[in-house]
């Protein structure tokens, strides 16, 4: 292991969707592990929407100011540990942000269980888009046998598990999504019902033809026009789950959302989903999931990135919607 | 009584505010009631902005369109009874429209039940827009005590209702009401802990002034700007149920409305309400709420106009906003 730790920091506010010229790849000297804490080589990086949300300083979890590191999760193995509760080797989770050999207090990290999955699931399916479907679908969105659950950016790692979530629960997922290739592994993976390519076909249309007795569920990752076609197609007593906004990630202002009609003509009920309200179910929802992934009930798909020189450039293709499946990018040495 | 009945017909469909002369006062035959029916003399009729989407043909409950007797919940006495469940001289409600004769089917009436109120109650607080309040607030809304409950439209029927069971639950009713004299009934006879005169002062700043720390439920009966505003300043959990769309009754577009950020940052549980879903209700809730008024729990303003002639005009006034308290038309001979 080299004394370098390289580091991606924000160079300038991303207008629109980010370039890669709005980050800037530094090496600088691997720190030193003071009292209760952990030097780690990363292994694994996750890419999110939300961290353009964090770009424009509007996410809830805080900014990211020009000059400052990027943020985000990170699976890393312990190289050095000065926490009694973590030994050499052990492989952690911790928002150390994007870089290849952090210094990470022992209080914020966690050791990830993945029951026999791939360790970069702790950061996809087993983590923290896998918790977001988890409790979104079973405690706010709640399918029935049966019903109609539409799902965009169904490919995506919250998407594809809400789907299959849902059908386990004897629902009919239909996904919305951006290319034949997603819709076919949603149909033939996934299990999904149905899916809709909206590059290829009139959004409404493939709604009111995937859900001629509307829509009993939705979960929406997106917001903007996608929200506001799923709102005129609820079923009475829809309930509607509101998780992401990747409509309005790379834009400045506020874009007014779906006139109220729609919900009260629905009897709809709509909620705001933070997964960080859900922790509680986090046990619950890595056995259940866990046991899923092994059963083959339940599948994933990964876009994983080599290199932290490359993670710019995949965050930019995560912004343009590129991305098949949980954007990674690997950094394990 | 004369042999003669007067209806009021919709002349022309209003475009924006309704005019008095979008309507028409016609003279024709009183009907002879069939078997089953009842020949009826009516009392009071009840204006409701909800009428003025059925004008522009967008309300659930159907269309009324240029040429159709206006709709609407009347009370009346029974004139002619041709069904053994009615008696001559019998108070009853009925959707029996603007007439002063109306011939009413047995099936489509309602023998009425005011526990001791006056009867125009069965058309507010004892009728629907009573158990709008009561089903919204209690069913949907579930104020808790300390609660900050936003209303708009407050001083009106369903509005002035919810923020007084929000007060019985224990919670702080704050109305949004467009002038002096309705805050100041609303706080002094209604016990509102506070009101906002959005003609005087900045809603927002309004908002920001009587819910220092969020709004927990909202109860809105307009949309537009004012769900906006409200929407703007939710607290962590909040509850908002969508009733009515005054701001937009007017209006021939579907204007958007807030954008989804507000309902995902604040966790928030929007919920759509129809009075026709909750009739499981009814009975609990006229003996509660009648209990309530009788024991001065519940203050309840009406607003009536004299004569069938004057119900066009008094329907323009109550889509201005001018109404202070349930509009009614009184119509006993």
């Amino acid at each position: 292991m080299s004394e370098q730790n390289q580091i991606v920091v924000l160079k300038k506010r991303s207008v629109g969707v980010p370039q890669p010229d709005d980050f800037e790849l530094n090496t600088v000297p691997v720190a030193d592990p003071g009292p209760g804490q952990l030097l780690c080589q990363a292994q694994y990086l996750t890419l999110d929407p939300y961290l353009r949300g964090k770009i424009s300083g509007r996410h809830i979890s805080g900014a990211i100011h020009p000059g400052d590191m990027m943020a985000g999760e990170v699976v890393s193995s312990v190289v050095v540990s000065n926490d009694p509760r973590f030994a050499v080797g052990d492989t952690i989770a911790a928002f150390s942000g994007w870089q290849t050999k952090p210094v990470i207090d022992g209080d914020a990290a966690r050791k990830i269980e993945t029951h026999g999955a791939p360790i970069s699931t702790a950061l996809g399916i087993m983590g923290m888009p896998g918790l977001t479907a988890y409790a979104g679908t079973l405690r706010l969105g709640q399918p029935e046998p049966g019903d109609r659950v539409l799902v965009s950016a169904a490919a995506g790692p919250v998407g594809s598990t809400v789907g299959q979530i849902a059908r386990i629960k004897g629902a009919h997922p239909i996904g919305i999504a951006g290319s034949d290739e997603k819709c076919a592994w949603l149909k033939e993976q996934a299990g999904f019902a149905d899916c809709i390519n909206y590059k290829k076909e009139d959004l409404r249309e493939g709604i009111a033809r995937t859900c001629p007795d509307g829509v009993n569920m939705y979960f929406d990752n997106v917001g903007g026009d996608v929200l506001q076609a799923a709102m005129e197609h609820l079923a009475l007593g829809a309930r509607v789950v509101l998780c992401g906004l990747m409509a309005q990630y790379n834009r400045d202002d506020m874009p007014p959302g779906p006139n109220p009609a729609f919900i009260i003509k629905a009897r709809a009920t709509v909620r705001g989903l933070v997964v960080y309200d859900h922790e509680d179910l986090r046990g619950e929802f890595e056995s259940v999931v866990g046991t899923w992934i092994r059963d083959g009930e339940i599948k994933f798909k990964e876009d994983i990135a080599d290199g932290i020189e490359r993670a710019p450039a995949a965050f930019c293709a995560l912004m343009r919607g590129e991305n098949f499946g949980k954007a990674l990018v690997r950094l394990g040495a």
